[in-house]
């Protein structure tokens, strides 16, 4: 990567105010936009957009031919799943066997191999466009529950990863105190937990925003923290990000109501956990009043559509949150798939598959779900517009895939794949180009053959 | 694309016989296999992998790195809807507004701009790795009725656009006689219509096989042929393919059950349309009896899952039709996408959305539906085996997709997609490589922009 203290791009089309613009010349000065021009055209560039030229920013103007969309931000990662990609697929099964296979590698990681892993994971999510991640971090402690020297040398694995990958990281620290309602951490969960709510606090007071890190502070779910210790984690979160799962299995919901007679959501509705702040990921099975207290409330939905698909959890109601108030968020999660273009579109078509209607979302809507940067603790990016973070993630709109559907919003959103991105700027730097696609596969095969072997 | 009489391939890692072998060597002579040997390791082969170098066939072994699989199967194609894709998003609707648009393209064809947009599609059909399609083929006429002075040229420009592209064609000359029940045709669909299946009949008499084309038959649905002309349709189909949209939507069953006070498939079955020659597309919205009908004679099922989600179509009962003896086949129909490797897992996770329960096929029972080419009409293709049609798809496994994913089948449906596909022979001859894509892109570019104009 280089270091781009001042830099400046012709965009050929961009997405400027709800709008895709033409000519959009956009300067960058420390790592934010200082001007934004549309309809900065050079003739004589003409000849230069065909021969797709993509080059690393200087001090001169570079032009991007394709369509360029912000940043786009992945709002719910479990980075070290990627090492399960296409391994889990063997069985039948549920979500819960899943769950097994997932545990045998959270039970092998060491901050070094976390590292590893989580840094060849952000570059894959670079190069797909992505830059900033909530990384939903719980594997905390050694296998046997023991503290690290340093008590939060995981955390720092994961944010050292994603300076090193060049994107940003919300990191959702997670606290995690029992195996299910009214049952201690076991097998690979004795690592998970800090033992109670407040000595989970103390070890997260221990982390630092960093100019590409911001804390936040995430409860697992319901099963995993008691009702009694639900208020200490929202406390300790302050104004900051605060995610949690929620509901995004029947059985999870069957279990809370025998245990509290109450569905997951009234659990936190009533320890205040609910708000603008706070992130309630796949929000899969929610009931009327569910959905009321999360719309009334302005808490966001985090919707991870090919996770949803992949663990079969159904399909949420992803209209009906937002018609009550909510707002909806993107993420990648399990990482089955890493391609947030892929997440906006399943959130319309899986919606069209529950109800037999098209329409439900417009690209720019799910423009907006793809891009939630404030949600994981970066309100001043996603978008482009002077005095943000100067992301910029440029598609190819000649491809195979998006020749002649137009090089608009519904280009991105229904037509083009983390395949098409082929340049992506974050707070003014270059963090990929199609260039770096085959080395970042080589990050990813080492990286994860070292957790299998 | 290159004549190659005879070549050899030496595929790092192939799908032969039901699972993933090493080192397997091919060879070729007049488009088919004559030798697939397993096993055949070239210790200094090994600095060339890494490499990746993708040649053009020719007398000598070629080192395929990465997956290579049998040519796939697109058993349902309408190759002018290409002209669609990212142009049908920006209104609510269902099906039937998106007909309207579609409508829109379909009277502005000619045999000239049809083969051209044809050709474009089935060239990118080539670069995702397809080898046959499937083209349920219904704009016959010209936009007031009258028939070309060729009263085929609308198909010859499909066969010849196939042809050009270098894939397969079945040809599914599709009997298109009524708008609705007892309703004459309107609008575009003046140019569908033959009168009657007579009529119909005698027309598509005049087409002929070719090598690289195999001529089908196909009802509409039956909505669009009434139940006194199925049985022309079924006897003019002879041993041939037969295709059949079945059950897309509710709306036509339920006037089909209003006018005949039968399922469309009770229709069919009746009809003697059932059966292992016919392919029933969609198959959405079915009773227990028409999954009783459709299993006992061993009818394909055709399901185009991305298009179905796309349409807001619904989650067809694809397990249920498989157990009581249906074959399922899988196709892109629409295109908002076309990557067959995508369609294969979206079985799978669609019906993991209907269900809640991981695991309904295995990556093998994929790659079957996936590459069912006789159901278009090329019994001899579709595995890579001594005699069989020589095709090979080769996948990057080394791709920010693919990488550390075991490089098995599960790779391929899972992982992969169309843009991994690196290296594509039909018929002995390399059809598409990376090195295309540019060049296909242009061409759909060209081709849909003449459309629209």
């Amino acid at each position: 990567m280089t270091s781009a203290h001042r830099s400046a791009y012709l965009l050929e089309r961009a997405w400027v105010d709800g709008a895709v613009l033409d000519d959009v010349l956009v300067e960058i000065e420390d790592g934010r936009f200082t001007a934004v021009t549309p309809g900065t055209s050079r003739p004589d560039d003409k000849a230069s957009s065909s021969q797709r030229e993509f080059h690393r920013p200087a001090d001169e103007t570079h032009r991007l031919p394709g369509l360029t969309l912000p940043g786009l931000a992945n709002c719910h990662s479990h980075a070290f799943h990627r090492a399960l990609r296409g391994r889990t697929q063997r069985e039948r099964g549920t979500f819960w066997t899943w769950r097994e296979q997932m545990y045998g590698v959270a039970g092998r990681l060491d901050p070094d191999s976390y590292f590893e892993l989580a840094r060849a994971t952000y570059r894959e999510m670079a190069a797909a466009g992505i830059t900033s991640v909530g990384e939903f971090h719980y594997l905390h402690h050694q296998p046997d529950g023991t503290p690290y020297d340093d008590p939060n040398a995981m955390g720092h694995a994961l944010v050292a990863a994603a300076g090193d990958a060049g994107i940003r990281i919300g990191l959702l620290d997670t606290c995690y105190l029992s195996s299910g309602f009214g049952r201690p951490p076991e097998g690979a969960q004795v690592r998970y937990s800090d033992g109670d709510a407040v000595r989970w606090a103390e070890r997260v007071a221990g982390l630092e925003a960093e100019p590409h890190a911001a804390i936040g502070a995430a409860i697992h779910s319901v099963r995993a923290v008691p009702r009694d210790q639900l208020t200490t984690v929202v406390e300790a979160a302050g104004g900051g990000p605060l995610h949690v799962h929620l509901s995004e299995q029947v059985a999870e919901n069957d279990a809370c109501l025998a245990t509290y007679g109450a569905t997951p959501t009234q659990l936190l509705h009533d320890a205040g956990a609910l708000g603008p702040r706070t992130s309630a990921v796949h929000a899969t099975h929610l009931t009327g009043a569910d959905i009321t207290h999360l719309g009334s409330t302005r808490t966001r939905a985090c919707f991870c559509p090919t996770t949803e698909r992949d663990l079969g959890d159904g399909i949420g109601p992803g209209r009906a949150l937002a018609a009550a108030g909510a707002v909806l968020t993107l993420g990648s999660d399990s990482h089955a798939v890493i391609d947030l273009l892929e997440e906006m579109r399943a959130l319309e078509l899986d919606e069209r598959l529950a109800t037999q209607q098209r329409g439900h979302w417009t690209a720019a809507e799910l423009l907006a779900a793809g891009t939630a940067h404030e949600s994981v603790g970066f309100a001043d990016a996603g978008v482009i517009a002077v005095g943000r973070r100067a992301d910029l993630v440029t598609l190819d709109t000649t491809s195979t895939r998006t020749a002649g559907t137009g090089a608009d919003e519904a280009t991105a959103v229904f037509a083009a794949g983390a395949a098409d991105v082929t340049h992506v700027v974050a707070d003014g730097r270059v963090i990929a180009t199609r260039d770096d696609h085959e080395d970042i596969g080589r990050e990813l095969a080492a990286a994860i053959e070292r957790v299998h072997r």
